[in-house]
């Protein structure tokens, strides 16, 4: 037997009991006479201590112990003298009788600790050592208990979870897939699954009524920071139901999420239209733990002769809480912020809302008192505030806007990682126009149903349906997605006609979901999650990578077993491929 | 709202209220003036009831109902005059106030009952309609409830669940990969796991403690009948245990999936080493639902002038209850059994000991009634017995003798499916040797650990060596393997040794886990549990394709989807790779 408790069960009441433990050593202070060992495993750490009055050979083996040494030691449980507050074993220690080294440790290549001293290539590398650190540990576990709760409250739903196949089919619309030669249908590729859309529709055409499943999914895309070849979803699909239907019971789920994980009680979800999203937020993910909602200033700022707002389409403005005492140098920090490339913004106008209730802007020379003072009471703005304002196209100014508008909250600390405010943002547009291919694109996928009200619209203005849509969205981030499925094959060949599909092509892509829908698809819809993305969101993590165990690298490598790697040329030759760089 | 209540849940007690269900039409039975509909959904059967006072809409909508159809209705709940007691429905019925038809369906290619008229290939291209029928859903639900009920557990006993990669490194030893062609890293590969060993061992080292997941892993290997290129595993590993510690919480989680899904209390699971097993049975997943142990009469049965039986290195026999009174024809039948290629013995010896104490055999000529009664005595066999003889070389007959004492357990009716026998096989052989390459291989896998008894034979007998791992067997099933690893880098290196690799090569094939143990690894086993195999036994299935919601056939093709299946030009390119065929 290697333990009789773990390293962070011990506590006063077990004081004078005989125990064996065994972890790593997380670090040694040798005092001379005495020596003590915090000793660490996943539960916790519990402090040994070498007595002046141990054997030579416990004494021996201590000299020689490193940090990261595995031991296994039997002793006593004693009271400390001096408490630990910080730790739930601070109240004791553990007087060893024996000491055994299960394993070496070589001097590891970082430290161990929460603050560690490695860069993030050697900690990728090492990774089986950077877990070992419990500040990322701790990630993993909020990660296993969340898969936990979801799994638990969905089953009391009723939800079924079902393993859908991991080698499908290449399909040619959305993002690319990864592809699996075939060494029995020689010539011939799977695909591993983007998600598995399909296959959980048909799963409501066989009935099952209520699926879910915790799964990977697979995307071969360019990886920005903080995407992942592999990445995994809450994947969850409802027959019979509409939308509010699909709405209360996901937002039940996160609500319990929230509660059990945080401690707090999230009320209703408010549901956003996209076009107000847009309209007030410059995005369709609009971060609602603070104001700052946009006004459009358009036809208040075009009455005079400022060429500047007379030429722009849309001139809209943000009332930001308490900077009327922004400086001169602030405030041309912020025009280059909205300037940079990545933002794009022509140039930055503001107005300060001085305490004294005068009105100083960069373009007095354009307005007078009474403009400023009418823009700032449409702002609702009070004395000692700044208003920002930019101008230009409306569909490239509202997100220059949006990010100005993140940057202030940002800077006045309104977007605490520690206050959750999830919304649903519903109703977005069916369609997407693409210039240069001249056609539509199904915004979400092809099998998302139009809104109810606007069905009759399909052919006579393609671009104005709305689909039965939604997203939820948490602090500024879209955490899941779905939508009402279209279940009727008269509908479902309207849509494909919206997107310019002939219906040999509908039959070739998407054949086997067509055919299923001939022998009775119930009405259905559903939404996945982006469980990588949640369990950050919950961890207060800027990325996902540490909420994955073993995570890629933005060049899609493991640099942990070296993978991609070669294959052999008889790997090659079974496989009927051949290499062409 | 589609409904307010599945097909399953109303009672006696909901009559006269006003309800509204949804579902599909499994069964119209139109008596004239009168119609009966039954409902389906996931959770069961109603009946409707368009009543001879219907309006005419009414009566003509369900003129027009075929089965498959998914249809709405509001109605009154009414208590039948005839009950159905076979459904937990079968007190009520809903007379029908309004009908609405959902979606329409074509004639299915077969129909959907439990007793389907669909071949097998009609029903895997239709498998959406196959999992309508409830013979098959019962599976999945089946499959749903052990996942869940193991994840709880498993959960209890403080396993982390944790997420492994699916894309990874191809290993040369073990079976074939499937691989990903890297369009990032051209001419590189990806390869899909065949189990997470490596990530679990990873995990240990990381101080993970105890981990689980239900996992997909992939082989790429000639389909027998029963295989899938995708499969699933219950994979767990635990830190700072020894075998009976591994044992002992396996054991208690198959106990509680008995006690849950089948109402059985398991009791304690035997330990049969797997010399034992082979002695006795055979094989090394013995079913030991009945007896019949094999019966070592080697040396009782070379003691005359039987040349057949002198020159065999081995003589087994089985003792078969109360089949004395087997005709010559049967006897005849078990012979052809015995010699068919599959088989392979060269032929049968019998002995019956009627029930009047007289023995009759197929070898009188060579040995006296008293010789017979001997073999007899030491099978224990009683009369009205029949002994069973087959002689060979040992480690040709012993699976010989198994497959006869398997078929005489089916022809008695001893294989009960509903009568389950779990126990662990232990102490396997650790070192395999291979005739033709002239090597030992690892039973297992070069990370097991040899048995602690026997570490000192490696060098000089490692054919000898135990390996300290384990199988779990039910019903002559092996349903999980495992085994405590080796953490200790030098006898890694003995392994190693063993298994004829240079450290070089030991290096560039298990670099990364090797590197791992350097850096203080703890001791730690697991096991891995064939999740679809489980299931299959607790279904009572012979095949685990039924456990698996979209399976692929014998050729590895998913025929509803047609997959695999060609892909572009541009993918090829993408890709750097090209076909050769």
């Amino acid at each position: 037997m290697y333990r009789t408790h773990t390293c962070g069960q011990l506590r006063l009441e077990n004081v004078n009991e005989k125990v064996c433990l065994s972890g790593w050593v997380q670090k040694i202070r040798n005092l001379g006479a005495m020596s003590f060992i915090d000793l660490r495993d996943r539960y916790g750490i519990t402090q040994l201590v070498v007595e002046e009055s141990a054997t030579a050979e416990i004494k021996d083996k201590a000299a020689r112990l490193g940090r990261e040494f595995v031991i296994q030691v039997n002793g006593k449980v004693v009271e400390r003298a001096s408490k630990n507050a910080k730790i739930p074993t601070g109240d004791i220690e553990i007087w060893i009788d024996t000491l055994d080294i299960l394993s070496h440790s070589e001097i590891p290549p970082f430290t161990i600790e929460d603050n560690s001293d490695g860069g993030d290539e050697l900690r990728m590398k090492y990774r089986y050592l950077d877990l070992r650190r419990s500040i990322v540990r701790k990630n993993l576990e909020l990660r296993h208990q969340m898969a936990h709760l979801v799994r638990n409250h969905l089953d009391n739903e009723h939800f079924m979870e079902v393993e859908t196949p991991v080698l499908i089919k290449s399909t040619p619309e959305g993002a690319r897939d990864f592809v699996v030669p075939s060494r029995m249908n020689q010539g011939q590729f799977y695909a591993l699954p983007q998600s598995p859309q399909t296959f959980k529709q048909l799963l409501m055409v066989a009935g099952f009524d209520r699926y879910y499943q915790i799964v990977k999914c697979f995307r071969d895309e360019d990886l920005r920071a903080d995407r992942q070849p592999e990445f995994t979803q809450i994947d969850c699909e409802m027959s019979f139901v509409e939308r509010d239907d699909v709405l209360n019971i996901f937002e039940g789920m996160m609500r319990h999420l929230f509660k059990e994980l945080k401690g707090v009680d999230i009320p209703e979800l408010p549901r956003m239209t996209w076009h107000d999203a847009m309209e007030y937020y410059g995005c369709d993910k609009p971060d609602i733990r603070f104001g700052m909602k946009f006004v459009n200033l358009t036809d208040n700022a075009r009455n005079r002769d400022f060429a500047v707002f007379n030429d722009a389409e849309y001139v809209g403005a943000i009332c930001v809480p308490g900077c009327a005492v922004y400086t001169r140098k602030q405030l041309d920090e912020l025009t280059e912020f909205v300037k940079r490339p990545q933002i794009g913004a022509k140039g930055l106008v503001y107005v300060r809302y001085n305490e004294d209730g005068s009105l100083k802007s960069s373009v007095d020379k354009f307005y007078t008192p009474e403009d400023l003072k009418n823009w700032a009471e449409i702002c609702q703005a009070k004395p000692g505030d700044l208003l920002l304002l930019l101008c230009g196209p409306k569909n490239k100014t509202l997100p220059q806007l949006s990010e100005l508008r993140l940057e202030m909250g940002e800077r006045l600390g309104l977007r605490d990682k520690n206050v959750f405010k999830p919304l649903w943002v519903v109703d977005f547009p069916l369609l997407e126009w693409d210039e240069e291919t001249q056609r539509f694109y199904a915004m979400h996928h092809p099998f998302t149903s139009p809104h109810p009200e606007d069905v009759d619209m399909m052919e006579s203005n393609p671009g104005a349906v709305r689909a039965n849509a939604y997203d939820m969205v948490i602090n500024g981030v879209e955490v899941g997605g779905g939508s009402i499925r279209i279940h009727n094959t008269e509908l479902q060949s309207r849509m494909f006609k919206c997107l310019g599909f002939t219906p040999e092509q509908a039959q070739k892509q998407f054949g086997f979901l067509l055919n299923a829908f001939k022998y009775g698809a119930p009405p259905h819809g559903g939404i996945a999650f982006g469980f990588d993305r949640l369990v950050s969101i919950f961890a207060g993590l800027d990325s996902i990578r540490d909420t994955i165990a073993f995570p890629k690298n933005n060049s899609g490598r493991d640099v942990m077993i070296d993978s991609p790697s070669e294959i052999s040329d008889e790997q090659f030759k079974e496989l009927g491929i051949e290499l062409k760089l």
